[in-house]
C-alpha cells in the first residue's frame, strides 16, 4: 500500500474505519488528498474517490480532499488520447477550511461557516446473544450498513445550493440501484456495497465518466458504463435541509473456509437492497443511538485527546468485527486489522474490556471456540533437552484471512524459532484463564463458570507444570518453553519487540500476567465452592508475587524485564497483569491489600522508569514500552495507563500526564493516520511501523472506568 | 492499469486469457517481466506474481518472467526496515531462453534444450444445450478450471531438479486445499479459486513470505499467514516426470444483478474443491480434448501468423465468455473484454461464426433474450423535424459488469449525440437478422425458425421504414434515426472511427450489412414457404444492390464510405456484409450471382483501396478499415479478409496478402500483448488504443473455412 502524498504533518489528516458491528466492513475516509471508500475484508483502505461537498449557484464544486482527481475513462472507447482528464469544476477543501470531529459514533465535517455539513454514523450497542434474539431485533443490531447525511443551511443564501455524495471506483462500474428497488435511489458495486437515499430526497442520480459535468447521460440522464456516481441534492436558497443516506454492505455467500460459515446478517437479511431500505426506514433509531454513545464519550471526565483516541480506536474495532454463523450458531471474530488474524488470542484479552461492556456473550463465544478446537495438550522442554507432560493451552489465532485453520493449530505458530512466529504456549494459557475468570466473575455468569471449571482446573494445572514440573522447585515464574517450539523458544504477545518483552521464559510482564491469572483463579474456585483450589491459587500467587518482588533491582529501584542473562531493560507493561483484579474490583488489586508490598516496589519502578530517556521518549515524551526499544504500542500503552493512573497515581509525572497528547496527535496525522488506527509506532517518530488498521486500540475503553471512579468520588 | 516495463518491442511479449468455457474467469500469463494469475470479471489482466520454473541441484531458481520481485511481507510483523527482500537465489529467464508455443487449445514454454515444459490447457469441445444436458456431461462441459502441467526431463541429468509453480498475492492470502481436501495438494484463495496437484505428484506445499527460501514453517512446513505459495515438484537425476495441475475456478453466489443469475456450473459443481478434484481426475479427457483442437489449428491450411491470432484470439473469446442459470434457464453471455458489457450485439454478430461450429445453443439463447427484453419499438425521425412510426429494434447491449440493464435498455445508448454513446438502432436490427437467419439456416434449425416467423417479418417491416416509411420513395438504404437518439444521430458498431464508419444513415458499410440481412431474409423466408415475403425481400435486395451501385464513384473506382456531404473515406468492411451469404454458401454471394454486377464493382474498390496510403498502412502496410483512420480493428478486418480472399483474391496486391504478418506481430509484443488480444489498433504503430482483454477476435476462425475451402479444391 502506498501512502498518499500527506500534507504537512502538523495538519489533521487521518483515516477512519465507518463501520456497522460484525460486517468485517467499512467505510473507510478522512485522510486528506486520499481515497477511500468502502472495502470488505480488506487489509487497508480502499481506493475509490469519495465525493462530497457542495456548490453554490453555478460556481465551482468544493469537495471535501478524499479523492485523486478522477481520470475520465471515456478516452477507452472514444480513442481520444488518453490524456488525464480531471473535471474543471472541482476545487478539493483546504484542511483549513473545514472542521472534523469525531464522535465515538459519529464523524462529521463541517465548512463554509458550518452550514455545510456530513456526518457518518456508526453506532454500537448492548446486545443480546444473537441465537437468542428475534429476528426483528437481529435486524436493528446486527444490519450490515452505516447511515449517514449531508446537509446545507441556505437560510441566509441567495443562490441554490447543491449537494454530492459519490464515489468514483477505478476498476469497477456501479449499478443504480432503482433498477432493483424504486425507492431508492443510489448505486451499488454487484451485490456486494452500495449507497442510497430515500425518494423524498428528490436526489438526482448520475453515473458516467464525470459526475460534475455529465456529458453523456441516457433516457433516464445516466451514463451506465462510467465508473463515476453520484447523489446530487438540492438546497433551495432560504432553506436549511438535511438529506439521510445509507451506506450498505452485503456478503451473501461463503464466508469463511476451515468452518464454512455465512455472515450472521445473511439469516435477517435477503440482500444488499433489504438492508439499505432496512437502514433508511430505521434511520431515526440509529440517529438516536449514535448521539447517545456520543454524548457518553462527550460528557466522559478525560481530556478530548484521550476522547479523540477512544473514539478513533472503536471505529477500527468495529470495522474488524465479524459476527459469523456456522452449523452449531453464531461465531464471532475480531480480524487482525493489517494481518487479517481471526481471533488472535492476545488482541482478545485486550479487547475483553470493549466486549464486556457491550456484548460479554462476544467473549464467551470465542472461549468456547478456543476450547474445543483450538486448545492442545502440549509438552514442556527441560534444560537438559528432555521433555515432560505440559498441559493445556491455546493457539496464538484461530485462522487468517477468512480461512480458520486446523484444530489445534494457529495461522501465526510456526516451529524452531526465538523471535517473531515462534509459539506463545504460555501467553495463550493466561489468556484463556484471564478472559474466561473476567467473563464469569463481571457478568456473574455462573452456571458457564461451573461449566468451564474442569477446563480452569486444567489451566491452573498446566500453569503450574510450566513453572516446574516438580512441585517443590516452583517459584510461581512460567519458564518452560513448550515443546511445540522445537529448537526455539516461546515468545509474548510482543512479539516484535526486544528481548525485554518478546522472550516469554523468565519474562517480568508474563510473571506479573501469571499473578492476575492465579489471582482471578482463586476468586472462580472461590465463586465455585472450590476450597482447595481456591487456596493453591491463592498460594500460587503470594508464592509467585514474593518471587517477583525478589527480582527488584535496589540499586536502580526498578525490575529489570527479564530474569535472565543480566537484561537491563525496564518495561511499563510490568504491571499490565494487575488490569485484570484491578477491573474486577478485587481487593488483590488494592495498595493496601494483600499484595501491598510488591505494589510498592511497582510504585517505585513506575516512578523510576516514568522518565525521560528511560520509559518515555527522549525526543517526543511518548509512553515507551520497554526502555530498550522505540517500538511501542498504543493499546498497551493504553491498558498500563489506566494501572498506573489507577493504583500508582503517584508515580506520574507532568510529562508522563501530558503523553496522551502526543499519542492523540500521532493518530492523528498521515504517519498512523493513513492506515486509520495503529497500534505499533515508534516512539521517536509517531509514525506506524506494524499492527496498521487495527482493532486493539480499543482497550483505551478502560480509561471511561477511571473517567466514572473520578466521578463517583468528585460526588 | 498500468502497462508493465516492457521489453525491446522486438521480443516476443504477450498475455493471453487461460479461460474455461462460460466462467468469464481466466489464469492470465505470458507478458515478460509482468505479473498476471487468476482473475473474475477484471478488465484486464489481475496483478499476481506467477512463479514458474525449475533449478538444476542447489542452484538458482530460473522462472519464466511472469513476476515482479516479490517484497517481502514479513516486515509488516517484525518492523524490521521496511525493505523490499527480493528472493536473493532467483533469476527470471530472458525470453531468448525459452520458447513459447501458443495452440488453439494450450500454451507451452519450453526452457533448457527443452527439458524444462510448462504447458496451459484451455480445451473447448462442441456442446449441447445446457438444459438438455445429464449432470455428469455438464461437468465435463462446464466445469471452471483449466489444466497444465510442469515437467522436466531430467533422463541425462547428474543432480536432482526442482520445479516450482506458485503465486503470490500483494493484497491477499492463500489458504492450503489439503484443510479442505486431504486428496489435494496446493493453495486457493478463499472459496474463489486456487490450483493443486495429485497427492501422487508427491509435490511440497509451501507458502509464506518467500517460497524459494523459506524461513518461517510450522507443524507442516508452512507459513500461512505469508502471502506467497507455491508447489515445488522434485526430478531426480535420470528420470522424466510431468506433474499435473489444476487451475480452479468457483463463485458459488448470486453472480448477476438485474436477472439475477449464479452460474451454471454452480448447478453441477458444489465447491472449488469439487471443481479441483473433478479436474485432476478428468484430465485425461481434457489433455485429449486440447490435443485435438491443437491439431485442428495446426494442421490448417493457414499460415503461423493466422494460426497464431486465431489462437490468441479464441483465448480472449473464451476468457470473457459466461454460462449463467437464471429463473427461465440458462443465459449465455460474452463479456466485452475491458469494457465488460454483457452481450453487446455487434459484437454477438462477429462471434456468431465460432459459436455457431461449437455451441449454436448458444447463439439462440442470446437471440431469445434479446426478443424477450432487449427489443423495443420506436418512432423513426424525419427530416422536418417530425417522427413516425418505426418498428422493432433491440439494443446495443444488455447490461455491464454483470449487471443486466432494465427491458429495452443497454448500458451504452445515450441520447442526443452524434459520435461515441448514441444508438445503434438500425444496425442491432440488422444484427438480430443476420444472427437468427445465419443460426436457423446453418443448423437447419426449422421449428425455432418458425417459431420467429413473426419477429423476422417485423424486423423486415422495420428494415424498410428506416429506409422510408413511403414505399415509393424506398431505395434500400436505411437512413432514418430513431426518435430513441434525440437530437442526435445513431451510429454503428464503429464508434470510435471517424465519420466514415461511425454514422450509420447513408452508410455504405450499413447499407451492404443490410442487402445481405435482406439476401438471408429472403433465404428464411423462402424455407418457412412464405413466398410473397422472399419475393419482397429478394426484391428489397436486388433495388438495394442497384442503388449502391449508383453510388460508385467512377472516377476514383470506388465507393465513399458515406452517401452524404461528399464524403471522400474509403473503407474495406463495405464488403462486411457479404460474410453472411457467404457463410451459408447462399448462391448471392456468387461472384456469378444474382448480385454480380455488384460484386464486380466491388472487386474493383477493393483493389483501388488495398493500396499504401489508403487502406493499406504507409508505415506498417497493416490493413486499415477506413482510409481516413488509423484505428483500425482486428476482429473486422479478418472477416473483411475472409471475404475478400474467397469472393475478391484478385484485389489483393502482394502487400496485401503480407498483412497478416504484421498483424500478428501487433499481438505478440506489449502495445497489444499487456492486455491479450486487442481489437481496436493504431494501424501506424500496432498500439491497441481500445477493446483491450478483447472476445470479438475469435471472428477469424472464418479463415478456417478459406482453408477448408483451399483444402477442397486442392483434392
Amino acid at each position: 500500500m502506498q501512502r498518499p502524498n500527506a500534507p504537512s504533518v502538523s495538519v489533521e489528516s487521518y483515516h477512519s474505519h465507518h463501520a456497522p458491528l460484525g460486517a468485517f466492513a467499512t467505510f473507510t475516509v478522512g485522510l486528506v488528498g486520499s481515497p477511500g471508500g468502502f472495502g470488505y475484508a480488506l487489509r487497508g483502505p480502499a481506493r475509490q474517490n469519495v465525493y462530497v461537498g457542495f456548490r453554490i449557484g453555478e460556481g465551482d464544486w468544493q469537495l471535501l480532499p478524499f479523492f485523486n482527481p478522477p481520470e475520465s475513462k471515456a478516452s477507452a472507447f472514444t480513442t481520444e488520447a488518453a490524456v488525464v482528464q480531471a473535471p474543471k469544476n472541482v476545487r478539493a477543501l483546504n484542511p483549513s477550511e473545514y472542521r472534523r470531529t469525531l464522535g465515538w459514533a459519529s464523524d462529521t465535517w463541517r465548512a463554509h461557516d458550518s452550514r455545510f455539513g456530513f456526518t457518518l454514523l456508526s453506532p454500537f450497542d448492548h446486545t443480546d446473544e444473537p441465537s437468542r434474539m428475534a429476528k426483528q431485533a437481529a435486524r436493528l443490531a446486527f444490519s450490515p450498513h452505516i447511515n449517514a447525511w449531508i446537509e446545507f443551511d441556505n437560510r441566509e443564501g441567495t443562490s441554490g445550493i447543491e449537494l454530492i455524495f459519490g464515489l468514483g471506483e477505478p476498476d469497477s462500474i456501479f449499478r443504480p440501484l432503482q433498477d432493483a428497488e424504486p425507492e431508492l435511489v443510489g448505486f451499488a458495486l454487484g451485490t456486494q456495497f452500495g449507497y442510497a437515499t430515500t425518494l423524498q430526497s428528490k436526489a438526482e442520480a448520475r453515473q458516467g465518466f464525470d459526475v460534475f459535468a455529465p456529458q453523456y447521460r441516457d433516457h433516464r440522464g445516466l451514463c451506465l458504463i462510467g465508473g463515476e456516481s453520484a447523489l446530487i441534492f438540492r438546497v433551495p436558497a432560504g432553506a436549511k435541509k438535511r438529506f439521510p443516506l445509507v451506506l450498505a454492505f452485503f456478503e451473501g455467500g461463503v464466508a469463511t473456509t476451515g468452518i464454512q460459515t455465512r455472515y450472521a446478517y445473511t439469516r435477517y437479511f435477503g440482500d444488499l437492497v433489504d438492508v439499505a431500505t432496512h437502514g433508511l426506514e430505521q434511520r431515526a433509531h440509529y440517529e438516536k443511538l449514535a448521539r447517545t454513545r456520543d454524548a457518553e464519550l462527550e460528557s466522559a471526565k478525560l481530556s478530548l485527546d484521550q476522547k479523540f483516541l477512544i473514539a478513533q480506536a472503536t471505529h477500527s474495532y468495529l470495522g474488524n468485527s465479524q459476527l459469523l454463523w456456522g452449523e452449531k450458531g453464531p461465531i464471532w471474530v475480531v480480524n487482525e486489522g493489517e494481518y487479517r488474524m481471526m481471533n488472535t488470542f492476545d488482541l482478545t484479552v485486550d479487547h475483553l474490556f470493549f466486549e464486556l461492556q457491550w456484548f460479554p456473550w462476544a467473549v464467551r463465544n470465542v472461549l468456547e471456540l478456543f476450547q474445543e478446537r483450538y486448545s492442545y495438550t502440549d509438552r514442556i522442554k527441560l534444560p537438559d533437552g528432555k521433555t515432560k507432560p505440559g498441559g493445556i493451552s491455546f493457539t496464538h489465532d484461530m485462522g487468517v484471512q477468512n480461512n480458520f485453520t486446523p484444530a489445534g493449530h494457529s495461522s501465526y505458530e510456526c516451529d524452531n524459532l526465538h523471535g517473531c512466529f515462534s509459539h506463545m504456549t504460555m501467553e495463550q494459557l493466561l489468556n484463556w484463564i484471564l478472559c474466561a475468570c473476567t467473563y464469569a466473575l463481571k457478568t456473574e455468569d455462573k452456571r458457564w463458570l461451573k461449566r468451564k471449571q474442569d477446563v480452569l482446573l486444567e489451566c491452573a494445572r498446566s500453569l503450574q507444570l510450566r513453572d516446574n514440573p516438580v512441585a517443590k522447585q516452583r517459584d510461581g515464574i512460567p519458564k518452560h518453553d513448550s515443546s511445540r517450539c522445537g529448537s526455539g523458544s516461546e515468545i509474548t504477545t510482543y512479539d516484535s519487540l526486544d528481548v525485554s518483552l518478546g522472550q516469554a521464559r523468565n519474562n517480568l510482564y508474563l510473571s506479573v500476567k501469571a499473578l492476575g491469572a492465579w489471582i482471578l483463579l482463586a476468586a472462580a474456585f472461590d465463586r465455585l465452592g472450590l476450597a482447595s483450589d481456591t487456596e493453591n491459587a491463592a498460594a500460587a500467587a503470594t508464592q509467585l508475587a514474593r518471587t517477583v518482588r525478589g527480582k527488584f533491582d535496589d540499586s536502580t529501584g526498578t525490575f529489570p524485564a527479564v530474569f535472565e542473562a543480566g537484561n537491563v531493560s525496564r518495561i511499563i507493561p510490568a504491571i499490565e497483569g494487575l488490569a485484570y483484579p484491578l477491573f474486577l474490583g478485587l481487593p488483590d488489586a488494592q495498595r493496601e491489600g494483600p499484595f501491598k508490598d510488591l505494589l510498592q516496589l511497582f510504585s517505585q519502578h513506575l516512578k523510576n522508569i516514568l522518565q525521560s530517556g528511560v520509559c518515555l521518549d527522549a525526543t517526543t515524551g511518548a509512553w515507551k514500552m520497554s526502555s530498550t526499544s522505540t517500538n511501542t504500542w498504543f493499546s498497551k500503552i493504553a491498558i498500563s495507563q489506566y494501572v498506573v493512573r489507577s493504583l500508582f497515581p503517584e508515580a506520574l509525572s507532568a510529562e508522563a500526564r501530558a503523553a496522551d497528547e502526543v499519542h492523540a496527535a500521532w493518530q492523528r496525522v498521515p504517519g498512523c493516520g493513513a492506515f486509520a488506527m495503529c497500534d505499533q509506532i515508534r516512539s521517536d517518530t509517531g509514525e506506524t511501523c506494524g499492527s496498521r488498521y487495527y482493532p486493539r486500540g480499543v482497550s483505551s475503553v478502560l480509561w471511561l472506568r477511571e473517567a466514572a471512579a473520578a466521578n463517583r468520588s468528585s460526588a
